[in-house]
């Protein structure tokens, strides 16, 4: 991964940072990469993410979804972190099976989903560290039942992630399920390197020791410089654009296999340092699409916006065929991705010249290594930004009270929260 | 569509509007109507589209599409307002066919989506006003050759709709091929509603006179004021709120098959509203999942989000099966639809606890009409907010340096802008 942020600069750009502001701003990089190693030598909770390239064990992977290699479709039942990392790297690769994620609840998806998939040729992995996420919990009690439904052994075709305890890894030891640990000290948003994301690509056919050693190769370029790596030099660059005023950050990947790899981002940069009213608003759009959407609007919009332009150097091709359309042979000499690239580059020089400020990421080739090492790069920016902000980037408390609302109102027993929702203030127009 | 603006008020949160500033802000929506109800009059630019209520014709677009009513897959090559508007019609509607959104120009997609296509059940929609949009004549050009290459006879499968001159109404007029007429005045992002968006909609086998029932509705329904209309309450209170400091809006429906409402939102206010230094910047989100991704943020971040949480009042649903794994008894008394509702009112009692902004959108159900009155009255918000802006809402004049800039890249003719692409700052971190 490499990142380039000359149009980053405040000679360049506003809001932009200047070379002094770097230049400070890096001995503040060397002291929190100090306390980054520190955390993850202690492996305190969440620094532990960062060492996953080294822990993570891919045959312990790889022997838990061998009994399940015969499916053709993957039922991914998690929601956020449990499955927004799975379906990165699935979206991303070429993959063996049809893959299905339920991350939402909504009865109609739901439905024609499980009547849309020929079961008994269906694997489920069912995913939450403590088993009892309501959501992921509901739909893997409809998904059993449908299974039941249909004639087809769930205790043959259910792989169980979670933790050490609860009712999910209670279940797996009743019925004698394959199951693998959510790591402790990993939180959802940064276990897309763990068995929470891994699994999907295996049985999807991917290499998953490729995963890890792209992701090493990111864990060994982090330094205590944002000159010399270039996930500290997004984290950084993008922790400074925010304090000067580019508080949206519009993650545009110009691949559409990266499409779902914004969504992670999205997590990954809100939930972590959205908090003490502090954090960048991340947008997730894609290149070249939203130049016909977004662009309008990040160029000539309010200057509050840094937008991070992402693509692989080398890709496949397809020709574009000549044509005698009058206005239109200039198409016919190039390729899509010619035709890509010169969007991209256009795009990011469109934008420089409205002085806005961007930041570019390229990665060689949207494969296993260089997914492994995008990804943990971003995660290896999200911890130097967190503590740049000084934020506690591991936790997200502020999603307790609707849990506890939503439970409530359920019936899941008393809570203060769910009383509250009855006394909403409403001005209805109808 | 009803609009529930308690949530926004300054009683209950920050950034929150009065009830003076709505009194206030009334007497300039009532002029603003005015100027909207005048421009439309006179069929003026943009506010045409508010017409198509009354102006788009059913039976020109089922006539259209009759020829190809044998198809199993549809092939839809537009791109921004040429896409999305019949992208999320189809994709929140129960269709015929398999629907496939070719909207970028990544050369894997292309070729992968080509193959997994049997193009002989296909029909192709070829979308593009000026018949010139790079993306989507590139895009048309691949899929005709592979047409071509399966000896499929590309003429007999390909519906054109474009504006009355240009290359792709000349390829109409010498293949003779089934086509439809983009109306005039009417920006690509208003366009759901006319042939643009419809004629997918007429092919996926919807009811297209019923959404244009809906969408009568809601025109039937602007007023003078705020506090008689929901499209321009929303309109007016998210201009409102904007100005307080909440720059950004989160759409997030509470229904899977409204994912690309969202999107199409995105465009609508991003594309209208982002000049002159000003708009809101949309972020497009999904309930229940980005509770999961997103809510930490909205929380707890930084107090510039109003929450836009959208929701059918009815929905099929799909019950839970009882369980006897403990601590999830409370699950098999309910349904999926139950859970969902229960976590978007506990969502917007989480934000209002906060005190951070949120609108409550409701439609009766996620069918032709509600999409209709739910997509026109967006559109009314959008003009509305326009208005009070005090903006061009029906141009996008930011998009235009870098088409000539890729255009010049290609050897498409001697551009300015590209030569500004060479000249990039580089300050690169490997």
């Amino acid at each position: 991964m490499d990142v380039d942020i000359g149009n980053a600069l405040a000679s360049e750009v506003s809001p932009g940072v200047s070379r002094a502001t770097l230049d400070r701003l890096d001995e503040d990089v060397a002291t929190a990469h100090e306390r980054i190693e520190r955390g993850r030598a202690n492996a305190e909770h969440g620094y532990a993410a960062l060492n996953l390239p080294e822990t993570a064990d891919p045959d312990v992977i790889q022997a838990a979804v061998d009994p399940l290699d015969d499916a053709e479709h993957l039922l991914l039942v998690g929601i956020g972190g449990s499955a927004l990392g799975a379906a990165t790297l699935t979206d991303a690769l070429d993959g063996d099976l049809s893959i299905h994620v339920l991350d939402n609840v909504d009865p109609a998806h739901t439905d024609d989903l499980l009547a849309s998939i020929p079961l008994s040729d269906a694997v489920v992995n069912v995913v939450s560290r403590s088993g009892t996420t309501a959501e992921t919990l509901s739909n893997f009690l409809v998904v059993r039942a449908a299974m039941e439904d249909a004639g087809v052994d769930w205790t043959e075709r259910t792989l169980v992630t979670t933790g050490d305890e609860g009712p999910l890894r209670d279940l797996a030891g009743t019925h004698d399920l394959p199951s693998l640990r959510v790591p402790d000290g990993v939180p959802g948003r940064f276990s897309v390197l763990s068995t929470v994301g891994l699994a999907a690509a295996a049985l999807d056919g991917h290499d998953v020791e490729a995963i890890l050693a792209g992701a090493r190769q990111a864990a060994d370029g982090l330094t205590g410089s944002l000159f010399e790596c270039p996930a500290y030099a997004y984290g950084a660059t993008a922790y400074a654009l925010d304090a000067r005023g580019a508080t949206v950050n519009a993650m545009m990947p110009y691949a559409e296999s990266l499409e779902t790899y914004a969504e992670w981002f999205a997590q990954l940069w809100a939930e972590s340092l959205g908090k003490d009213g502090l954090g960048q608003t991340p947008v997730r759009t894609l290149g070249a699409t939203d130049q016909h959407s977004q662009l309008q609007l990040y160029r000539a919009g309010p200057r509050n916006t840094m937008v991070t332009l992402v693509r692989p150097t080398e890709r496949t091709d397809l020709g574009i065929p000549a044509t005698d359309i009058e206005g239109l042979s200039y198409l016919g000499d190039s390729s899509l991705g010619d035709l890509l690239d010169a969007e991209f580059e256009a795009t990011e020089a469109s934008l420089a010249a409205a002085g806005r400020p961007n930041v570019r990421v390229e990665l060689d080739r949207v494969d296993e290594r260089g997914l492994g090492e995008l990804l943990y790069g971003m995660e290896a920016a999200c911890v130097l930004a967190g503590e740049l902000y000084g934020i506690d980037t591991f936790h997200q408390p502020a999603v307790e009270w609707g849990k506890r609302a939503a439970r409530g109102l359920l019936g899941g027993g008393e809570f203060e929260e769910a009383r509250a929702v009855d006394e909403k203030t409403t001005l209805r127009i109808e």
